[in-house]
């Protein structure tokens, strides 16, 4: 090695906390060009966005059928309640199986690194070297990674398994909101249905006030997740009208 | 360096093709621990088990309440026809809007490479550091990785922004499938309702044939996807079984 470590003492100082890693230079002006929302936030977006098509299909669909309002609110507020739990309950036992998950293949992958470490040491060999590293570099990089085993599961578990360690805590609050945000979501299509008696101009109002929250919930949660925003109006708009028209037909077809 | 190039002879020839990547050592025993089914297979299951929930819980909810069993089917297909669309339309435009931003993405950190290379090789650098590399191993290691552009902006996208590449076609048919499953899931508790008159007999074998498909689609889903399969089989009919309760007490509530 030329320099098996930093002889220069005027570097010393900083190379005995940062390992080598020197200060990060200049970079893009840090334009801030994701949403900032925290993630209950988020999350609440994500549902309320969600919540708005089915149920608004559903109530334009029975409308094209033989139903009454209040027929087609005891169906919308059924629809909302078994989304909800479907939406809250299944989000959060699914969080805490993928957190189960995500210990036992830590698991294996250390209980590896233990039984077979020349494999496990040539596996981080084949990740690195499809990214340019060779020869000795290579092996010295390898070396580094499982001279601590904490850190060189950690490199498995996230380069070969491509798992990213859950929050458990957090996907369960995460889950409620969601469910939660389903409900008022579901509940925006539904009320021109409890305030008219007649059918149609119920729809025509659910038709106006859902298309105008899908493209808002849309927006937002387009903005939420770091994507183009005003494509994700669109397309929510989209795929709500869409999903109202085919279960219009539906319905008539099937009750008319 | 010690050895710039390995300079034994008779490993030249594989050095030379593997750049100092040794074969692979033998590991674990390896036994297929998961589903060997295609990815539409999984995707199939996995609509199929989705879509078993909502119809089953909304034909549930309106048999508490005051429906006879052709409005139930009318209100179960309209249902299961916005959830396809749902599902399949939204699924198709979520894809293509991942692959757009997944390009742009790449391109953006693409520039940052040309425009500000030592910050891109510093963040190299504070990803593999973090994994315990450190000195004349680290910095070797980045200029390795940032030697080759392509490799380099590879490295980013996946390690720094957590991105995979995807791909368009295979999501288009993956939203087609997980639609067409759901109606295919929907049908299932549904088709009770279709062939008895009264809604307590039907109301009973579409509990039953549910109960065993959210059983069965449960544990296939578990096992398409890799997790535990007789935990899957009963979170999946629990979290039918709660929704179809909540749908019932909901619609005797509001309609009864």
């Amino acid at each position: 090695m030329l320099h098996p470590d930093p002889a220069a003492p005027a570097a010393a100082a900083a190379a005995a906390t940062r390992d080598g890693l020197p200060p990060m230079p200049g970079g893009p002006p840090h334009e801030e060009s994701h949403f900032t929302a925290s993630a209950t936030v988020r999350d609440l977006v994500i549902g309320t966005a969600d919540g708005l098509t089915v149920p608004f299909a559903l109530a334009a669909g029975l409308s094209g059928a033989v139903a009454a309002n209040p027929l087609i609110v005891t169906a919308g507020l059924a629809e909302i309640a078994a989304g909800c739990v479907a939406m809250g309950l299944g989000g959060y036992l699914a969080a805490r199986t993928e957190a189960d998950h995500y210990a036992s293949e830590r698991r294996r992958e250390e209980e590896e690194t233990r039984r077979y470490p020349e494999r496990e040491k040539w596996e981080v060999a084949a990740i690195l070297h499809r990214y340019g590293l060779k020869g000795e570099a290579l092996r010295q990089a390898v070396e580094a990674i499982a001279a601590d085993r904490r850190k060189w599961v950690d490199f498995m578990v996230r380069f070969e398994l491509e798992l990213s360690e859950p929050e458990p805590g957090r996907a369960a609050r995460s889950a409620a909101a969601i469910g939660g945000a389903y409900v008022v979501g579901g509940l925006i299509p539904l009320f021109p249905y409890m305030i008219y008696a007649g059918t149609r101009p119920a729809l025509v109002l659910s038709c106006a006030v859902t298309g105008a929250a899908l493209l808002g919930f849309g927006w937002l949660k387009a903005k939420a997740t770091g994507l183009p925003a005003l494509r994700g109006a669109v397309q929510t708009l989209a795929i709500g009208g869409a999903a109202a028209g085919v279960a219009y037909l539906v319905a008539r077809w099937v009750g008319g």
